[in-house]
């Protein structure tokens, strides 16, 4: 721990940005590269029960800030994700597990004690919804590094109407819009990172 | 982007590990840092409504494991961390904003629309508690990437009796434990980074 890795730094200089240019735009091959990289987040399970909608053009950025306080840099950013968490079945974690079985790393039987273990964990619907909450979160975080690691600014928002993004977006009934994350290019006048808790009032040793 | 930041490999690479090795220590000193830099993740309004029980004793570490499905990594690795979130109040958020304010960048009048915003937003008891998962996951997530950047492996756990773990760690009735964190020296025989479902079934552009 001698010296410090970038990510250490990339860590303690993220913003959450307010300002972008709006004149930047993102390739979808970009995109398609932030997803990617957002999807390295881990999941229990390795469920990966996540949904990403790239929302980058002007008619549907607009449809998104109306649901979403009216927040201009929803429009500004090259790009507003809005990261769904799966409400998550059995069905879909065997699926998963599959190619980590075929790959030959987990055994059958492994997969199926995985399987049952989930099915207690995920008996109660706030179980289900919490584990939704979890993995697009983890993405989300996910996504925000690797926009930051490539240039680019972000800013993840919780000030959207639920119900208007999903009827707004035709999202599955199990989709959970957990996030917006703007990603583009920063413009002047952001906020530095705004200040921390001390240590003291959030860690405590066990 | 014709570069590759370091950020970028070390979201490729990671991988939840099993296995620790059981004779690694990690100094206090360190686990503090591990924190800080957890407490970069950005959190709505700035609440960090969050809090980190760094469980590192054997005698805590055994406690912690009768109520995480008896997981041996929870003894195994150097360190586990509770962490929590926060069900916020407008109370705690009034306290975070004012250094924002004393600090000359954010005007009183903005502060006050702030906690207008928060009070719409958490009028219900299952937004609060979204907003404690999403808090808690996003350090969670910069937890694990900072220890990696640290030269450590980490797995992210929810397979734990929450309940057992308020009631043995004295949590207080707003605090949700949201995720264990283990954090130490990876142990040979770890798996590599689980498949990840295809782009195509994950992402849509809009």
């Amino acid at each position: 721990m001698t010296t410090t890795h970038p990510t250490i730094t990339l860590i303690e200089q993220r913003i959450s940005a307010n300002r972008f240019d709006a004149s930047h735009r993102l390739a979808d091959a970009e995109i398609e590269r932030l997803v990617q990289l957002a999807t390295r987040a881990p999941t229990a399970y390795n469920l990966q029960n996540w949904r990403f909608i790239a929302v980058r053009t002007p008619v549907a950025k607009a449809r998104l800030r109306a649901v979403a306080q009216d927040q201009a840099k929803v429009q500004e950013a090259a790009v507003c994700f809005i990261v769904c968490g799966v409400l998550a079945d059995a069905q879909s974690l065997a699926e998963r597990l599959q190619p980590f079985v075929d790959a030959g790393f987990m055994p059958v039987g492994m997969a199926q004690g995985w399987l049952q273990a989930a099915r207690r964990q995920y008996a109660s619907a706030q179980a289900v919804r919490d584990e939704a909450l979890r993995s697009a979160s983890l993405a989300a975080m996910t996504l925000m590094h690797a926009a930051q690691a490539l240039g680019l600014a972000s800013c993840g928002m919780t000030g959207f109407d639920a119900e208007g993004v999903a009827a707004s977006f035709g999202l599955a009934p199990e989709e959970v819009p957990v996030m917006l994350v703007t990603v583009g290019r920063a413009a002047p006048g952001n906020w530095p990172q705004k200040p921390r808790r001390p240590l003291a009032q959030v860690l405590e040793f066990a």
